[in-house]
């Protein structure tokens, strides 16, 4: 049986917080051909809206909590904000964007994280169930579902959720019925050997050249997650996982500066 | 032809504020059986919302300016916090609701409201076009539209949008291939002659008794567009219209206290 191909596109904080990045990267987007999701991540905006609102942040051993003035912050930002000006910026470009949190259509179900070691995150989720049925009728209707890092617990409540984990959960999922391509966007070409020097991309990256560059300190503490994360989707079935810039994403089948995680 | 039945409810600011009074007409509304589209107003969360952001209110001759702050705060607040919240809180009582805006699947596109006598309203626009086809999509899949009064230019800026205007337009347009029944639901039973005489409710209300109880004065100023808007969907093809109360709009068949427009 051959599956259709989907690209899942994973983008984050930097690009969104920067119109020059965003902009390319939902152009490049918006001419990816075939059928594809796009997950964004939270940005520094609600970090702003809260500080303007006086939010108080409140951190335990050193994180972030989500309390219950912060969740609607990230509801009004994430679910709101972000993900319905990168909607309408991509309407704009001719692609025909649904902007979604994992409540809408009951597409994401999480499990509120239990206290553990003392520490209570608040609403925070992680999610346990991907309706993968309902968004693929959402793709067959011709829609490009954008998706908010927030999901719910099916009791009423909205829980902030890591972009990340609802990317790979998702290529993860559609995995059963399509051929998925997670594509993880951002500011650099790829992994970097050393990111002062763009000869450094690392163009194919395997579990034993991971574990290498991780024992010398070389892969940084932000990207350990991703490439784990990476590894672990190949292992579950996601096709292909590529670290690429955000312009590149609709290149990458006549292009080759970009980080292949095989 | 016998066309299916399809509810479209408005639902206003009062009743949104308000969560001994929201929770109720969202459990009928998860009660009503069949094709339903629920289409929300503002609120005063909204303005809360840009107090404590120190976002300034802009207003030309007694009237609220949608500036550039002011977009982003109702795209936050009626994008984000009031759909999202309404969202989950449908899913946790059995109903597949799906919030969207006008940018959303391109579902409504507004014109900006031209600068008139000298007032520019800012982010706002009137409605132009509802995408039939793709609503009817969303429904055929077994999915609620939830809509927030937010459209879109198709040029990539989201516009403040009146949820009466986005209600009677859904209902009128959808006349097409549905038997419309278009229910504002408040916190009244219906039209009263006298507010505090709840033995006043108006059940059957037609032009000729609306004109008479506008020309004694006994329709509010509130009431006035609703009512005009009313009798416009009737005459555009819109089957019924009623007035109701928010935790009533579910039982209209069996139960006869509220107010019908004929």
């Amino acid at each position: 049986m051959k599956y259709t191909k989907l690209h899942v596109i994973k983008v984050g904080g930097n690009v969104i917080n920067d119109a020059t990045m965003l902009l390319p990267l939902l152009e490049a987007f918006s001419k990816l051909s075939g059928y594809k999701i796009l997950v964004h991540g939270g940005g520094s905006k609600a970090s702003e809206v809260a500080q303007r609102m006086s939010v108080p942040v409140e951190m335990v051993e050193g994180r972030r909590i989500t309390n219950d003035q912060m969740i609607e912050v990230v509801t009004m930002v994430y679910g709101g904000l972000i993900n319905k000006q990168m909607v309408t910026q991509l309407q704009a470009m001719g692609c025909d964007a649904l902007g979604l949190t994992g409540a809408d259509a009951n597409l994401i179900l999480s499990q509120k994280r239990p206290v553990k070691s003392g520490i209570d995150y608040g609403w925070v989720g992680d999610p346990i169930q991907i309706d993968v049925k309902k968004l693929r009728l959402l793709l067959d209707i011709g829609l490009v579902p954008v998706l908010a890092p927030l999901t719910h617990d099916g009791r009423g409540h909205i829980l902030n959720t890591n972009a990340d984990t609802i990317a790979n959960m998702i290529a993860v999922s559609m995995s059963s019925s399509f051929e998925v391509h997670l594509l993880y966007a951002f500011e650099l070409p790829g992994v970097m050997r050393e990111l002062s020097d763009p000869n450094s991309l690392i163009k194919v990256l395997d579990r034993t050249y991971y574990q290498k560059l991780k024992s010398k300190g070389i892969v940084s503490q932000g990207m350990i997650p991703k490439l784990d994360n990476a590894f672990q989707a190949i292992a579950h079935g996601v096709r292909r996982v590529c670290i690429t810039k955000f312009d590149n994403i609709h290149l990458l089948a006549s292009n080759d500066e970009y980080t292949t995680i095989s």
